[in-house]
């Protein structure tokens, strides 16, 4: 069937705004992964004009379905069938300072552990393969690769074996995986076709679909920190990413959540982890540090809703409290260890993770009157602590595992003069300068409290 | 100035659906003229998708104007100043056996030559940089190729000279004119954008304008021959064409002539050469084949406009009147051989012309019954041309010098049974079969005449 549907077709037909039929589809995703330099079944030129004709047009449910599918079959695809557990991930549109993987990883793993199937299995796992640092976001796997040793590029058979061993596994693309998105996305980049929900949808579901996922949590962001300029295209990609989830099988929830300052106390990639081994190890409340509570309570919600579509909670406001529980017994740090030394990480700096922090260069900005902390561009923040080192401005440059921000206050805080507001951290002391005048800039003190939205903005399932 | 501008957020202002400023159209372009393949200051994706982008969008006038002009002088332009002479020239939106520009050179160049400048130069020079056949159209320089020893390919500094000795020359585009337009039309002739009326207006009028011309009589097309499918789709693209000449400086005027058979009795190389030169030959019109009436119609109208525009007539119906005149006299033969000669054509040929149509197969197909030819797809009756070798189904492909067709009826003409309707002619006997079903298939008889369009629709000028 598929060999006699030309890519150019395919081009005119979207061009011309009529509805794609899956061979269509799937033909074109076929010839975009076939193509040799000898054998160019379809161009870089003509991809990059139908990924415009796409953002011109849009994709119907069906037709993005197929696409997404096309997609995740385009090269090797996980098979989760011999663990015969329930797999479950969370996936996040990015965020600053958000390190809420490395806290839900071990919350299910542990949830999993304590009750394996007949086999010895957990009966959750985690095959959680996540991404690097890009613009003003951070990335899961820059972060973990800061740990000495921690091995992200598992074979899919090392990653079934890691599952069934820890419930969890943190892990990178494998070359084979997904390799249309590999494409399209290189090419999206570089022709400003990145901002279509409908491409933003298939590339973030065709990857996690791979993952052989009975359920998928999203953490869509909004706010100033978000990609997605406004709160409607928030939704508009939650409700596209859920309608293409529950299409293929996989049980999907979105939460859309507010994202209008850094999550939690650090924003880096080393002092991301050791504020989550601080959580992790915390067996009271009290020992908890007051400025990750917001990280805390959206880990929790986004765990808990993994926890109940798992079956282990009856609503996910139980299984928020059941998530809690699981960190508080310290079986989620337990996990953590568990999956860190098998993924050949070195566990011994978690016992003191403030003294790995290796900075050479750090300035503490202060407040310079007093009033309530009302307002920042979070995205200028993020890219502040990309140009400390921590980020990269194109894909493969090197990161810094050391540079980044500590916050010293919230939204809405009550501030002195004189007060320290954040803390930047550098390898390099030439590169303060910059991200000081950005958040100067963008970090406003006002007289009188702010407006705040919840962190929870909306929930979208199935049945919304 | 252009230097601070990337070709990316050229892409990105254009996809948005913003008004492009001059620099960043001239930006665009210069980077698409400078890269080199270490030095991608523009990719063939981004290029593409801009095109895309302008697909959907469209052009303001003044944008039209600054791609035009960005790409006309994207490379060398000719210039017409030590000639001083009134410079003018023809350009056909494509059709099948369309060979007026073989008449009109020679017309406009008796013409010049008659009334020489002080200094001996023709007063009129038409300086026509023509195309090769592509799809169902044919091409001006395949038809002049198949005259032994005709050299299409001469330098600007030559094209010059020609001018100056002969009035007009009849050229190929010199592979440094317009490099602007190489890039783009070979990227949207394989990405579906090549039916944008601002694309092909922007591609059209930079290499007319690149002859520095003082006037551009424009021949656009319309009905069931002609590119664009619509009257108002033609109508358009002669809008955008004449406002965009006039932009320039030139002065420029569209005639929206009908096209629904073949221009002429022939339709091919060589034999479209013959069928002028009988025209040129003729000095009574009595001598005049019935079946070119309407080839010796539609070029006086065009050479009468550009006679009109350069002077010699006081309106274009005069100017008309002057063109055949010209014809019946001699003058434009002279003028023809004495162009050929320059361009070492062989003359001799011209003294009998069917004699060197050397085909090697012919099959002439007749009425099945008797009534009025009523109507055709004259775009299927150019494919027909196309498979018997007389075109190219791609850039580069050869073509044969005699392969073609001869009409023996008009549209509107009453036909007897067993009547010849058309005659094939192939060097190839196993291409006489698939052009002679599509012929069968497409020429129609009806019991009564047909309503038939007059062959000019309309005029636009400024002022209409």
């Amino acid at each position: 069937m598929t060999q006699t549907i030309h890519p150019i077709d395919v081009l005119l037909h979207k061009r011309d705004g009529r509805v794609l039929t899956d061979a269509e589809i799937q033909a074109f995703i076929h010839a975009l992964v076939h193509r040799t330099p000898d054998k160019q079944l379809v161009t870089d030129a003509q991809i990059a004009a139908f990924l415009m004709a796409v953002f011109h047009h849009g994709l119907t449910p069906q037709e993005l379905a197929t696409l997404t599918a096309a997609m995740r079959y385009s090269g090797e695809t996980f098979d989760a069938a011999p663990l015969h557990s329930f797999t479950v991930d969370k996936h996040s549109t990015g965020g600053v300072g958000d390190k809420t993987s490395l806290l839900i990883a071990p919350i299910l793993a542990a949830a999993g552990l304590a009750s394996p199937n007949p086999d010895g299995i957990p009966s959750i796992c985690v095959p959680m393969i996540s991404g690097r640092s890009l613009g003003h976001t951070g990335g899961t796997l820059d972060k973990l690769e800061t740990i000495p040793g921690f091995n992200t590029q598992l074979t899919l058979d090392h990653l079934l074996l890691t599952l069934e061993k820890c419930g969890a596994a943190l892990v990178g693309q494998t070359p084979h995986l997904v390799p249309a998105d590999r494409i399209l996305y290189a090419l999206r980049d570089h022709t400003g076709t990145v901002e279509s929900p409908y491409l933003i949808c298939a590339s973030i579901m065709s990857k996690k679909l791979a993952e052989d996922l009975n359920a998928l949590v999203l953490d869509v962001k909004t706010g100033s920190g978000a990609f997605m300029p406004t709160y409607d295209q928030s939704k508009l990609l939650a409700e596209l990413m859920v309608q293409t989830g529950e299409a293929s099988g996989t049980r999907t929830v979105a939460l859309l959540t507010n994202h209008d300052e850094p999550l939690g106390r650090f924003s880096g990639n080393w002092i991301e982890v050791w504020e989550c081994v601080d959580i992790l190890r915390a067996t009271r409340i009290e020992d908890r540090h007051p400025l990750s509570a917001d990280l805390i309570q959206l880990s929790n919600l986004l765990a808990g809703w993994m926890l109940h579509l798992a079956g282990k909670a009856a609503t996910p406001e139980e299984g928020a409290r059941l998530s809690d529980e699981i960190l508080l017994s310290g079986a989620a740090f337990k996990a953590w260890i568990r999956v860190v030394a098998t993924q050949c990480g070195d566990v011994s700096l978690f016992h003191d993770p403030a003294a790995h922090h290796r900075y050479t260069a750090s300035r503490t900005l202060t407040a310079t009157h007093t009033g309530y902390l009302a307002s920042m561009d979070c995205k200028q923040v993020g890219w502040a602590v990309q140009r400390l080192g921590a980020g990269r401005a194109k894909p493969g440059d090197p990161v810094s595992a050391h540079a980044g921000i500590e916050m010293h206050a919230k939204l809405g805080d009550s501030i002195k003069a004189g007060q320290p507001l954040v803390t930047l951290f550098s390898e390099d002391l030439s590169l303060l300068d910059e991200p000081e005048t950005m958040l100067l800039d963008t970090l406003h003190i006002a007289s009188g409290p702010p407006q705040l939205q919840p962190l929870l903005r909306e929930v979208i399932t199935k049945n919304t």
